[in-house]
């Protein structure tokens, strides 16, 4: 038995939190409330509320925590090589159950607070970081609009929908925006 | 007081639930299910299930009625036309609440039945029409996969998650996709 630090035992609630979060999404729960989650996760309700607040936040950290870890911002030395790996990535967590129950979850949510969602600043920045370092090497970069509207637009709607995703989707939408003559 | 017709007595039963699930909806009651709808219609929860059999078909119909009102597929005699005005329609669909809305129930109802979703089959059915005309023209067409993929998707995707979708979007989208020298 070794004793716990407490960052180690709260990146651990976390973790249990955001699981459980997408296990019962995953199961159909799709408007599971907090006491439910924690439930499923095995702690207590006012551990999640005071951590997360509300609902919407808890989701929202759960998605931006997997979807970092499925399509992390690369560093591949191209903004071609950088923007398919990203791409790459989200293809990948939108052909997974979790990935794409989560969004449709975020989509959810976005409805009944009635503002903007989080989810896709949190993209932007994410890849405005991949576009600034492209533009610092002297590459011509696409408006970050195209990127959400052409590259990411696409993989989300055909996953919402449950239309077909062929593998390399994501390149290929890179390909067409980034022509290789640029 | 006139005698009602059968088929216009039909006509207004659709009309009503349809009225009534979209109101619901934008209500926030994005769970709202046959019983609810019907009571808020007026009508008897019989008479929804003998006609629609489950909410997926009924939010489907009010969604493709809806849209069929508001994004026809116009014949304008030329292709960029044709789609220009067709992406104003759904570009309108997606300002209003209730078009949103409704898109949201589609999305959140294809996780429930975990297959491919009727709706984007349907746009895809009437878009082909148009595509199908023009190409008996000898116009140079798009496939109907990069309309959903670059048209479609990004305004669905805006929509979806609350963000800007500034006016004029639509046709931009297809002035990108269908070039003015083809």
């Amino acid at each position: 038995m070794t004793a716990t630090r407490p960052g180690g035992r709260s990146a651990k609630v976390r973790d249990a939190v955001h699981r459980a979060a997408i296990e019962l999404l995953a199961a159909g729960e799709l408007d599971a409330a907090i006491p439910r989650i924690a439930e499923q996760a095995g702690v207590h309700p006012t551990s999640v509320y005071r951590r997360w607040g509300t609902r919407e936040n808890l989701l929202m950290d759960a998605a931006a925590t997997r979807m970092h870890e499925r399509s992390p911002v690369p560093d591949t030395g191209s903004l071609r090589g950088d923007l398919a790996a990203w791409a790459t990535g989200v293809e990948r967590a939108m052909t997974e159950p979790e990935g794409h129950v989560l969004l449709r979850a975020l989509v959810a949510t976005v409805s009944n607070v009635g503002r903007p969602s989080e989810h896709l600043r949190l993209r932007g920045a994410d890849l405005q970081k991949l576009l600034d370092r492209a533009a610092a090497r002297g590459e011509r970069v696409p408006a970050l609009d195209d990127i959400l509207d052409h590259v990411l637009a696409p993989l989300y709607v055909r996953a919402l929908f449950g239309m077909p995703l062929p593998a390399g989707m994501g390149t290929t939408l890179v390909e067409q925006l980034v022509s290789p003559s640029e």
